[in-house]
């Protein structure tokens, strides 16, 4: 990670996959740029943006204009925003807005929103031509840390969530941290579960540094681009390593198998928990499972907690507004999330801030009693 | 190309694309041995077939059977036969299909039938789970020699033929002769086609050869695997140099400017032209073309034309049963085909039996002359 000569509050990460190298720049005022960074990086003079009703009105007109000055055409589809625009039907919408644009392998599919307008866009522009060029302008701090680094794209179906797509990288991300001022309080703390999780992976200096500056973070100014960028680069080591999938990156998944679970017994009702939610829960919960397996201290899941509690996450099941979820409801969900061989599941743990690992033999039995135990509490 | 030691005629192509290497086994009874050479290359045990209303009566059956008593759980899918399979709407069916039958990475979506099958179901185990695994069991003599080589997947839009899809490599192509006894006349003489470019492209030797024993592969037996596993070769040679069409791969498109033009032109009415006839007379036309162009001799144009007429396949735009196609109609439909770049098209041309090039400057207004003079012909 380097600071661009530029601007002095602008970051640079270089994710660095051969032939699918990309950067993400991070900073304040890059949609008035956007023009000039694509034509930098792309030979097309077409693009065509996806977003959606809740970023149309706040960025669609100034990354128009922006492109537009620069010598691109532009086109546009603005659709419904939520999990539901994750469909087939939208993607085949999407794709035939592109191939009216005469959007050619060259040109750029350029998608401006959250992680929902962003795995949809890519998905389109790994298939339109069998790929064209593609800009992530992600609008959300979970977006911009999490779902614009690595490729991995989709759309739901009704045997679950994100079962269709393609592995499609970016040619260039453009994390503009302007849009986050926009986002609620809520929305911002749900993406900082992300940020916190990179330190707990395997960054326990950045963990600590979070426990210092999260204010900052949250308040905006050079702190935040930073954790930005620090989150951007772990992702993409990560990703750089395992770029399909096959091992280490399932360490991305911390947090996220009891996570997923909780999502999926409140039914996706985010009045009650959105996904950053469900992963403040999940990490605490990998850590406080750790701790009971003898594989991490107490104090280290105790301290992962203070932090998730003193940025406003939640921590436990009960902090989940609503009726009570039953233990059974949770080991379900995990067992249809999972696949289960003989009893054993696969569960990111840990042995203390920042040694987070896969283990591939933890028996549902344990996972059925902490669970148990967790009522208690 | 190396002869298997269990049958003596059955061949072995073996496509060297590194991570995604893979094996075209051609030869009688392959369907009957689908089970083995499955398992043995894949580690899944679930198979989702997808096939169409001509193939599946004719081996839905033997195959389920093949891949059961190896130990293969089975499902399949039966769609309507024809060019329009080749949508949007079917490829999330297939997709329903295979999520339903619980297909994992490790598992294998199998093309049962021609080209129009394999580019669907290619295309769907590109994106279930962000790909599983891919099987392709050709059933007709273009798709043993085209599509399935080369990984290109896809569906037509409104907006053109092919125009989304994703380049995902199959893992095995079992290419079993025995399937082409079924096929018509006509049907096998223009994937004939395909196998004379072959030797128009770059192999002198084995357009020579197939001058001299081509009555035999119509009929049947060892020249007819030859003579597969031949093309096959040489559009793995291609493929392999340049896996995602960025430049020698276009050599593949040896007389498809002129037949994708002409196939337009009948509104792609197959009752008057298809596909391998039009490349056939696209053949023809790019070598008569060239000598024009004083680039071939015309005795090699000739030689082409009276070896495509010799096997009964039309060369000449009179060929085409119906009302005369305008020129106009044609250089309309090359231009919609092609990128005209300030008046200059890129055009397969060629200098000689097995000596064609891509030609990047060929002066729109030469073809339209040259089509005109094609009319007194």
């Amino acid at each position: 990670m380097t600071t661009s000569s530029s601007q002095v509050a602008e970051k640079l990460v270089h994710v660095p996959l051969g032939e699918r190298a990309y950067d993400i720049l991070i900073g304040p005022g890059l949609i008035g740029r956007a023009g000039g960074e694509i034509t930098s990086r792309i030979k097309g003079r077409k693009a065509a943006i996806v977003t959606d009703e809740n970023v149309a009105p706040l960025y669609l007109e100034a990354l128009t204009d922006a492109l537009q000055t620069d010598g691109i055409e532009v086109a546009s589809l603005t659709l419904p925003a939520g999990e539901k625009t994750k469909s087939l039907d939208h993607l085949a919408a999407v794709c035939d807005m592109a191939l009216a644009a005469r959007i050619e392998r060259n040109d750029a599919i350029i998608a401006l929103g959250g992680g929902v307008i962003g795995d949809l866009a890519g998905f389109a522009a790994g298939i339109v031509r069998r790929g064209v060029r593609f800009v992530q302008i992600p609008t959300s701090l979970l977006s911009q840390v999490d779902s614009s680094v690595g490729g991995k794209t989709g759309v739901n179906s009704r045997h679950g969530k994100n079962l269709l797509g393609v592995f499609h990288q970016p040619d260039l991300v453009l994390a503009d941290t302007d849009t986050l001022n926009t986002l609620s309080e809520r929305e911002f703390r749900a993406g900082y579960a992300e940020v916190a999780k990179y330190g707990l992976i395997d960054k326990p200096d950045f963990f600590e540094w979070l426990e210092k500056n999260w204010k900052q973070v949250f308040s905006g100014g050079p702190a935040r681009a930073e954790a930005i960028a620090i989150s951007c680069q772990a992702k993409s080591d990560v990703v750089v390593e395992d770029e399909f999938e096959n091992g280490r990156r399932a360490l991305l998944n911390l947090g996220h198998t009891f996570g997923h679970a909780l999502e999926a017994a409140t039914q996706y009702d985010s009045s009650r928990l959105v996904h950053g939610e469900g992963v403040a829960i999940g990490m605490a919960l990998a850590y406080r499972f750790s701790a009971r397996l003898n594989l991490a201290s107490p104090d280290d899941a105790e301290r992962v907690e203070a932090h998730l509690k003193a940025v406003g996450l939640p921590t436990r099941i009960s902090d989940i507004p609503g009726e009570a979820l039953p233990v059974e409801r949770l080991m379900e969900a995990i067992a249809q999330d999972k696949k289960v061989k003989s009893g054993k599941l696969t569960f990111i743990l840990t042995r203390g801030i920042g040694q987070s690992y896969v283990a591939d033999d933890v028996a549902a039995s344990e996972v059925l009693t902490f669970l148990e135990l967790q009522k208690a509490r």
